[in-house]
């Protein structure tokens, strides 16, 4: 299996996890910038004895799946390139998620690769696994859609979402590898502050999906950086179409949470700690008797199941195996 | 004036500030659990040398005025003692800030000093200023109702607040100076969990004055526990009665903020580390064009605005000095 | 295989191990605090379903060995019994490290457990392999000496080693999951300091060890306390009883290292993360030609190699199972 | 006074020392990078209201004293430029702290105005107090050598340091505000390591310095990075001439901090809390029985006696002012 892009924190974890995989053998690790340097010499910990090269489409994708971790623009045409060689793709950008045009076009402007729009499986394992076998591209969802939809499914489906306001707390490798300003330690440590107020890229792909799940709202979606390296925390408000007692709610949780292996219900709150390095969700719902509200809280390692792990899930599903080889919690 | 209660973080911030003051003078710090040691050896950062003594009412309430940063139910018999004997009294607990007995009553349970209940004036000097010079006894707010009423003011005194989410972002300092599993370092760091969910003590309390302010509102208050030591952020989700433009509410909350020296409009999020260590509550607000609620953050130091310089701003209040009186930022 | 105090840091870690290890099974884990709590409750990322139940020898000892994780003094009484039952103990205090009983009475007082004093073989995997398999009592040693040993024993071993200062620099997990005012977040959140000033209990076993390997000198190790959850490295400037020359020091350290699967040479000085939830020491090497010292710098994770991994590296050699079993960086 | 250089960390809190000093006025603050935004955009916690421009030395020389925090080398040209104008300079940089000319080219290459190299009082107050009236050019010290002279000083007076090891752990901030893979958050989070191994450039300043107070040594200087913002610890491990008791060095101690305001005894182990955003060194002496070592311990906040608040300092100092003056702790 190819890993492009793999200098960054998520194709870089992804390179590991597929390196470690039972299945999947690790071909070729690919970068724009460090092509010449081993990935061990970036990410010590990851321990992957790999030496990053340039993208060469001819020569890497003599694979049967490729995990593309390119910048959102910059990945579409290399996906649609090894789409043309056959190759299987998990796109890890936010390229291929939405699946109307205009509203791409409104927060992401041209697309590279117009012939592919439209045509990925959204790749939240947990809601489309029936599509993932016979998927030949896949679009990892963004790290605060996965944690807000597998927070908000039970209550979409039952029709339940009149409006929620999604409060995202986000470690600072959600804004990548790059060195900036905003990344530098001392801007982050002891701090917390809202980012792309009443406007983040995320939000249109959490109403997109709310829709197909049955909760047809505009979601409020606001980021916040903490001073934690990984780990993303999602409060969910929300205001329901009737109402609803715990027990029901619980039922409801332990349901979803039931079906699928990486989901958890914790009995407290969650934190972000809990879910480290893991490819689970923890989640924790509770009716609110004083306003009526729901709330669902939902943490996630946001390298993982927000995305590298994620996508180790959807190959599993994509070449039938169980959707837990390899990213088992150990 | 006498600081009762100093060993804990808030009792030993006011102590500083108030043996900084230009006017006040420190004469005593009290302590139940740490009479007989300095303030220097518990909080070296401070420099207070001052002595920490069992409190002795009749010794003790020889002076003009009691800061008293006690436990909730501690405080109000206190308080009683200390008004008996003519002291004006800054309260930092929640004893004397409710003002309806059967609220008070299924929050915190019986009363220490039912006869002065309703009694207090509340302490948020950018609201009550009107009242601190004829004041005897002021109940200090609590941190997440300072916050969030300074974000709020505006759009409740308009009666534009149709409900409100409030997500509360905290220092571990808030939690107070007891070593506890949930304080340890291990625990917090790396995380962010939510906290007292659909229960919070506040939130009566910011329902009291967001009523009083025009807003008769249940609101959602809802903490969250970061890995910092001080700062807390407010992130208010407003639905409002009608549609408000960016440039009302930027008139709106140019107009609050110009009135009062604290107050700061910032053209960017504020992060907590903009105000730490000042009596400076930092606003930022956003007409969200999406989904047409009205975003309002609020950036607050939970020990000095959030409790003991704003006890002192409501002193200089009291005593007829410039409210900014030893607690201008330097 | 028993582990007796799993409620601690280093012992729950331990349960987490031995549960995923795929030749050991964990049959029972006991704690004499939370007795009747479930693992995930107090662990939730270790996801280790069993309950904590009172030790009870005559019942527990039903087992091929066991990993005993009591603080110092607490622990020899319990190992005794364990020994009585014929069961094969690892034990993580400090009670069986030290050969002499003058100062094991000078550091740590009366021991519990005198007949079995001096029987245990030093569970430095690193070093006393050979002695391993055939040891029934295993007294693993101490985080800082486990570091400080693996990093000075090539020149201990070269009878290069004059004089040695190790600076350690420790994460807050090393001082136990007890609440105290020394773990709470507050007072270690942005600050860094010295502890146990000229006289931390484990300098004696480093002399010890060292002496042993061929260097009889008295350390110097000063801990410090870092705002750091996992993580160790110590800082070893060592003046030498002849000048060393780089590519001496680099031939000698890739053999050490070579030799042992766990340990690193690293091209850059390690930070602790390249090691954090691993059971590898990252070392790095230099002579300074400017003062004539050798410096060494070591990484560990403390709950890590420094503990519970180290003690699964020991009962993999002493059950004759490679020593890389279940504890391979994933 | 100017500010050349006020967009780095601490050019701008030299500004606002500057600004809220009751005798100095801030006249003009300049930047190479930012030039056109205010203080208070890049630096809100600041609140220093001024507009950095390009500095132009024949309007901006119209001063009595600048304040130039310029990266080495580029620095002294600067200064030659303002001297020519007569002004009075305090540079934080290291363009004029050494005095062999030979020294200089090796660590730092070719110099930027040779005349004036050996012309600067070397700024560290505590040591220098009586040249400071009359410089015209004060070479402001690295922070390293601040807290290590400092902590080293009455050793050094008494003939006493045979040898010495520094192992400095220091906050991010002391690399400055570019942003870096070395200073992005996730790089530093959880993590220590050493850099410049065996070479920092702070070493022949310290070796300098220790000379001239009578310990021609050559200082072992090993800088480590931490995950806090501000602050320095500096742990010195002394090996003496001859045997130290505690009471000598108490003794010692006690006169040497009796004698300047701004140093500190303290009674256990300093942290760079302690001294957290002030100009106070913090100082702790022991004699290690076991080794026959002296241990000193220094902690101060790099920002401010490390270099800005220690800019004032010296300031103070040259005008003939108290030198506490408007940066008292409060």
């Amino acid at each position: 299996m190819l890993v492009a892009g793999a200098s960054g924190y998520t194709g870089a974890l992804a390179a590991r996890l597929v390196d470690r995989h039972p299945r999947f053998a690790l071909s070729a690790v690919t970068s724009r910038s460090d092509a010449g340097r081993s990935l061990t010499e970036l990410y010590p910990h990851h321990r992957v004895d790999a030496v990053l090269e340039e993208l060469d489409v001819d020569r890497h994708a003599d694979v049967d799946a490729a995990i593309v971790a390119y910048p959102h623009g910059a990945s579409a045409p290399v996906v649609a390139a090894l789409r043309e060689h056959g190759v299987r793709v998990v796109d890890l950008s936010a390229d291929f998620r939405l699946r109307d045009r205009d509203t791409y076009a409104a927060w992401y402007g041209e697309h590279g690769a117009p012939d592919l729009f439209g045509c990925a499986v959204y790749g939240l394992s947990e809601l489309y696994a029936e599509m993932l076998p016979d998927a030949d591209l896949v679009a990892n969802p963004g790290c605060f859609p996965i944690a807000t939809l597998l927070a908000l499914a039970p209550l979409a489906r039952a029709g339940a979402i009149a409006d929620v306001v999604v409060d995202v707390k986000s470690g600072v490798s959600g804004a990548g590898r790059a060195a900036t300003p905003r990344t530098h330690f001392v801007t982050v440590d002891e701090n917390v502050v809202a980012y792309a107020v009443a406007g983040h890229r995320h939000a249109p792909e959490v109403d997109q999906e709310l829709a197909v799940l049955g909760a047809p709202v505009t979601a409020t979606v606001q980021p916040h950086l903490l001073p934690i390296d990984q780990g993303e925390l999602v409060s969910c408000y929300v205001t329901t179409t009737r109402a609803w007692e715990q027990a029901e709610l619980d039922a409801a949780y332990e349901a979803w949470a039931g079906a699928h292996p990486f989901l958890e219900i914790s009995a407290a709150p969650p934190g972000v700690r809990d879910v480290r390095d893991t490819n689970i969700c923890a989640l924790h719902v509770r009716a609110d008797a004083r306003t009526g509200k729901v709330l669902v809280f939902s943490a996630i390692d946001n390298l993982w199941k927000g995305s590298a792990s994620q996508a180790i899930q959807n190959l599993n599903l994509m070449f039938g195996y169980d959707e837990t080889l390899g990213i088992e919690p150990r």
